[in-house]
């Protein structure tokens, strides 16, 4: 019987633990960062998050302040061999194309169709504007909602032939935990689209919809056989990027958060925003340079763009780098 | 042994209670609506919140899908004889003037110099964006939350004699702190400026900037003498009325609300919208019918206008509309 009331004590306490928001008993006894390897990086975190929520103490930071931003794609989840929204956009072309024949002959997804990923994005920008255009608008949000969550229930990475909802960086994960066990607020702030990443942030990061920032479309409030509905118009509404983070954390948040993290030049205004709000700051970029267990890209790559003049300004700035290769024992959840 | 097992179960689950943000047993021994008079719209308001809280019951909804959203103006705060926005915006014209030479014999602002609002306003509504972008434009964010901090703290209602953070209903604080301590959500979705109401919204209402909707000006990251800043700009960004109040909800919150309080024509959609979503809903739209307290309008009235077809629509649809001289008890904390 004792076993029974222990069981039933360690329910209770996991039960009250997962209700409070402070676990500081729990951050005591065990590591709360375990996929973490010890060093520079990893004690940064730590001293900061202690410092921060220490009372009495200079950096002390009321909880209602704490808010750190994280970047999505490079920063939470993998982005090689390509942006997963883009892999989801390429899937909607093919479902889509029966209704669409006159795609056979045009640009750029006639490419597409035809299995030819680099034909088909060789128009750069526009190339993409017109393919997320035709996969991501012209349907109402709870349309475009259910749309994501199908997709990202069957969908599977190429490489690693697993859900891309499971390519997540199990150490970011257990950060953001771990800030949040210490009264932080969570939010993305990414440049991918904001209603393709609401549908299941919060069952894999813990983050619901309303601290969810991207770029986004226009809606249009609308009576469809009198029920209202939104519905998404092929019209740019916001880009969650580079300048234009620090205009989406104002616009959603209103505050200005005191820690944020990163992978790339997209991320350098967010970073920047959030330490010149002055007292104790927590920079991070997290630096792909894990060649054997995801990718080695940087300041060569065109996706998630790591230049030496954001590594020299993140040397200059006291910015963490986080080296995927050395700080991390674990990188993805499902590595044997 | 069984009781012992009880006995731990009970202490586990009144350990979650109290850490849980229910407050169950507050709400059955203390009115929690006490500025609330008893009547149908006060038990609308009490049966709701049971039956969505009630684990079990088929109307529950889990405590992340308590989302409840509060128009501003006429809604939580008094907007007679004219919005409070636009006391502050005369306000800083008469500020502001001393720079601008020009205004003298420019309209609206000369009208204004000269204490005559009616005129200044006569061209309606290309008059109120010329004072507001004169007034809100051109600074930084944080420039502008100091101008309307120190506003808040000084300016009076010119008929109550307090501070217009003074001029809230106390029926409205209690129901948002009562939907609250149930596990809600609250959030503000106002035609009202975004950031000319996020300086005072967490004091006066204990909504945090981030669960504020409004309507924006765009803004612009700059570096200023090497200081990363947001500029306000004269450009328009998103008008939050109407047809645009379910676009910031779905924009800002990403989750359809299951709760909506407005009072005029302005808020129509939101309800509309609100209650699309099946299930169990509230809506309620607050009538200014107490002349003795507060003001008399609906109507025929410019500000708030709560229409013939918006009153037949309520009727129709069952949403309570609250009277404020029968179901408030008191209009305001100041009250005598």
């Amino acid at each position: 019987m004792k076993t029974t009331r222990r069981t039933f004590l360690n329910a209770a306490l996991a039960l009250s633990a997962s209700l409070l928001i402070g676990g500081t008993a729990f951050t005591q006894t065990q590591d709360p960062l375990p996929s973490w390897n010890d060093g520079a990086t990893k004690k940064a975190i730590v001293e900061f998050v202690a410092k921060v929520t220490k009372p009495g103490s200079p950096d002390f930071v009321p909880v209602a302040e704490r808010i750190a931003t994280f970047d999505n794609d490079g920063t939470l989840w993998c982005e090689q061999p390509m942006y997963f929204q883009l892999f989801f956009a390429l899937d909607r072309v093919k479902a889509l194309a029966p209704s669409h024949p006159e795609w056979k002959t045009k640009e750029p997804f006639a490419s597409l169709l035809k299995g030819d990923v680099k034909a088909a994005l060789a128009g750069g920008e526009r190339s993409v504007l017109e393919i997320v255009m035709a996969t991501h608008a012209g349907m109402t949000t709870e349309e475009f909602n259910q749309t994501v969550k199908d997709w990202v229930a069957t969908a599977q990475h190429p490489i690693y032939k697993k859900p891309f909802t499971e390519c997540v960086y199990q150490p970011m994960l257990e950060l953001m935990a771990y800030l949040r066990a210490n009264g932080f607020k969570t939010f993305i702030v990414s440049g991918g689209g904001i209603e393709f990443m609401r549908p299941w942030t919060e069952k894999v990061y813990g983050i619901p919809p309303e601290q969810v920032i991207g770029s986004s479309i226009k809606t249009k409030f609308e009576l469809r056989d009198g029920k209202p509905v939104l519905v998404r118009l092929p019209e740019i509404n916001f880009i969650d990027d580079k300048t234009g983070k620090p205009v989406g954390i104002n616009s959603h948040i209103g505050r200005r958060p005191i820690a944020a993290f990163g992978n790339s030049d997209g991320d350098q205004q967010m970073l920047e925003y959030t330490q010149a709000g002055g007292g104790a700051r927590l920079l991070m970029l997290v630096h792909h340079d894990d060649k054997a267990r995801e990718f080695e890209y940087g300041s060569k790559s065109s996706i998630g763009t790591f230049s030496d003049a954001l590594m020299a300004e993140a040397k200059a700035k006291n910015w963490n780098v986080i080296s995927m290769k050395d700080d991390w024992k674990k990188v993805f959840a499902f590595e044997k």
